[in-house]
């Protein structure tokens, strides 16, 4: 049984990263992970109230291209558009981030986030 | 002679690290990282419009936070404070960051954070 | 009021860290820091079943050296030896973290750790 | 010619990686590293005696993920089985390590873990 | 229109990493970050009379390797090549650096100049 | 009894860190440590005739700059200036590491090496 906290993480999770993305099941060795993250991440941190989700979505962007997790900054370049963070901000917080995470964190960053912009463009509204 | 991009730099640095800080000399030998750090960080990115200064300081704060730059982090938290981020959200910021970076990240953050707030707390307005 | 997990976590924190150490509050800023870690790392993590203490010490070493968390590494060397963790396999984990995290890394983790076992020997039993 | 230690670590290496993958030769350019490597990481440590194959294992496991060194934990993972920690102990370790080093890391590793735990129940025994 | 230094940096950048490569223009969405790289790293450092291209390349590939920022690094194998780096003290430069970034760092770049190297090998004069 | 590399390396690490750090011995929970370092580190690859000891230094700067080994960098930038890398040279290398690696790491690698090489000039000869 899902804490109180997984269950409202699990709601905001949605929210933030979409249905397609969210109501995929975790793989069974992975559902430990799942269940933490949902109460640790998305329920006692992305549901807190003192900071709205566009800052948060800035803060993910800059945090994953400083540590140079690639495949979660796809889904949260997605994110953050989903949070109303323009694509032009989006540049900017990935520039902002690349003088203190260095030119190859940035590069990296922009060639990913140039990707789901252009498919995002491709797709029917 | 400083370059364009360095003269605006270097008053943008003023404002957001304050004069006591920013009117520092740098040691002989790390006067081409000044200067290279007014031109490319202050002046080409700080000095951007795209992004308003407060959210720059957050996006900052995370970078710090996630990449252990403890020493820089003194200096960026009094300077999220003079761009109107408020202890509170400076809290959020930090605790969001710990996800995304681990507890011990953050750990070292919210030591730091802390001691620059009492410290401004002590202060004659 | 402490959620249940944080509760239990609070406990383990203490057996782990030792009362010296836990007893002392947080810094007011760091309270939400205090309570996230309670929780979301020493009540859903550390006091899980599948994994004894000692390896659960190894392996918090080997992560705190790899990343470079001076810090945190004097308090978890501690832990380890409260863990059941003896002086020459804590050399052992840190040796064996050299290889994969370099040179420098197992430096750091080693004068930090010889300082630890330095002082415990001059204390009384 | 093989130093002691590198005969020693090659030896070693083979147990814990597996023949198929142990007797793969290297890139010609590679050389110098393997010889390194089977000295210095596989004779040197890998071999010493002071801490089970296991907890090696598992120490290695967790620097690996806090490092995000995707590539080496394919095969990192494999050994462990092999070194006798089970599929739930490599979770927990797992799960521990993302305590420590961020959520992403942790989502990377587990992503890793799942696929080669997938393919090794696909195989006859 | 380009400042001074991003245009004196378009051309070492065309030397250093070759017309094939240089001329590609970047994604609409990373134009920014390409003008902050020509003007910040290519023109205002790499630009830089103090230190000879081949010993930049030396550091560079360092730096890249330490960093595990992989996709950079075949491009600065081809371009060490191109700044006199020998094959050989490619290996060199790897090899020492894997002393300080750990076995795993040392492995992908060795894994990743090998294919470089051998591809180069392949081609007509 | 040290092996052929050990002796070899605690040669060559004497060379280049200067008697009086490398005569100091090490802390005896430290000494597994210290025979890997001089075998695997200062033996294997130090040794090694392939790159002569000017670019060695060079490396090994950018390296501990790009990681943040704040710690090993101040006896690495002695060690670089009795290898022959000028002053100048040092401030070429951390500004280009600056590039790749991030305005902070470059802060505070340029903060080290200028006490480094104050304390250098007030030195008599």
């Amino acid at each position: 049984m899902m804490s109180d906290a997984a269950a409202r993480g699990a709601a905001v999770r949605r929210e933030v990263l979409g249905p397609e993305r969210a109501d995929r099941p975790p793989e069974p060795f992975a559902v430990p992970f799942r269940e933490w993250v949902l109460d640790a991440a998305w329920g006692q941190v992305w549901d807190r109230p003192g900071l709205d989700r566009r800052t948060r979505s800035c803060v993910t962007l800059a945090v994953l291209t400083a540590l140079r997790c690639t495949d979660e900054l796809e889904m949260h370049v997605e994110a953050a558009l989903r949070n109303g963070v323009t694509p032009d901000e989006i540049a900017e917080v990935l520039l902002h981030t690349t003088v203190y995470a260095g030119a190859p964190a940035g590069n990296a960053a922009f060639a990913i986030a140039s990707r789901v912009l252009s498919a995002q463009e491709g797709r029917p509204e």
